[in-house]
């Protein structure tokens, strides 16, 4: 899949390049070592609800870090980060529709701005794989399958919805192993929220997927499905903020932690 | 230690005890299987900022549950929770100054009030017992000994101030299985911050504790280190706000969730 990126040996390398202009690519392989976060910037107005949401629902959106009003720094995750230019592609959203893709934010920052950065599969998938596991989505190239379920969040102010998982198929040793190992990773979704029939969370097409790519489920192999980053996401552009700011799907924030960090043991 | 305390099976028999009048104790021991927690209620004015301060600092400031502002419930914990009514004593706190110790608190209350529910290491103690390790303090009738490190809590708003922690002694291989206990969890404080030498987080004298008393510390153990909830408390009295309210030290709130439940795996 990555082919074509230049090899980062770490987090600090890839963002250097993309404040440079010199790495516009997506972030899916590189530097796999260390954490890539979900980025959510919007306005301290409506700070506290989404912090609140992000407690109350910990699986889909687990908090990595959460800047100061106004300041574009995280150093907690990079000391040199800065959020405006760090990103390779970004999305603007206003009232809830995507405005624009640019590749930095500089113009658009303003000193009421908090940003949020969530934890997401990347970290628990590299783990997966690291431990033996083959992912489907990765060996055919696609994304991973994710899904909206008839599992509601808890609600914060304006933000609500339902859960977005995202689905991994595997055989049933091998459904034992995911779930040790991405117990290990509470900060980057943990373990699954749901193992088999997909009827049961209210998924009526398994091969039909809301968001991401078609994934094959062979005979014998159980589908495995994880709480999904995509839940803020959603629970965010259905509250139709005046502005908010994301990363692109696919173009993550590149930290400094190491994936085997955020491990709890 | 509890020899007097009546027997409660549930954290729901406690809380209705305790909103009757018909129970004013500590809750040490009580309903042991149920998670007890730290309560902090202050207005909505300081809420992001001591939302924030636990999102950065989770080790010391696990957070349960947040409740919604003006409302006394808190139905992740419990249906019928009122947190009005449901802690057997409560500290109240003017400029930073320990005003009163009111069994409830309903004339105090305000629309713009926030409820804030922290783990505790009652949780954490019980998985620790039920593995068949002792606790020094607890075969002694003893508070644990606490102490202030030399380590900096992140600040969020007036926040700040050094991490407090807990200290229990262990031999060499207890020390390891505690390590693997308090691991499974992280909604507790976890696995511990530190083991060994006091003097490297800042401690003078490990027989002479800052809260708490003392806790002999044996030829052939080592003394182990957790993040303690007084953190938070210490960061409150600090900032000097014009009111906060706590649940007095070791009259806890007493919840739906069994410690069980909290374990990552």
């Amino acid at each position: 899949m990555t082919v074509s990126s230049p090899t980062f040996q770490t987090g600090a390398e890839v963002r250097i390049a993309v404040r440079k202009g010199a790495f516009t690519g997506h972030t899916v392989g590189v530097a796999p070592s260390f954490v890539q976060g979900n980025v959510v910037i919007l306005p301290k107005a409506h700070a506290y609800d989404f912090l609140l949401f992000c407690q109350r629902n910990p699986k889909p959106c687990p908090l990595l870090a959460v800047s100061d009003e106004g300041s574009p720094r995280l150093p907690v995750l990079g000391m040199d980060l800065d959020i405006r230019t760090d990103i390779p592609r970004y999305c603007v959203w206003r009232d809830g529709e995507l405005v624009g893709e640019p590749a930095q934010i500089q113009d658009l920052w303003r000193d009421d701005m908090v940003t949020f950065v969530l934890g997401c599969s990347f970290s628990f998938e590299q783990a997966l794989i690291s431990s033996g596991l083959s992912l489907r989505h990765v060996e055919c190239g696609d994304n991973v399958s994710m899904f909206k379920t008839n599992i509601p969040t808890v609600s914060a102010g304006p933000f609500s919805g339902p859960l977005v998982v995202t689905m991994r198929p595997f055989m049933p040793a091998d459904v034992i192993r995911a779930v040790q190992i991405t117990s290990r990773f509470p900060n980057v979704h943990g373990a699954p929220v749901h193992v088999g029939d997909p009827a049961a969370i209210g998924i009526r097409d398994a091969g039909r997927p809301d968001y991401g790519d078609p994934v094959e489920v062979r005979p014998g192999e159980i589908p495995v499905f994880w709480a999904c980053g995509v839940t803020p996401q959603a629970a965010l552009a259905a509250a139709r903020l005046p502005l908010v700011i994301t990363h692109a799907p696919g173009y993550m924030l590149v930290t400094d932690l190491l994936n085997e960090r955020l491990a709890v043991f």
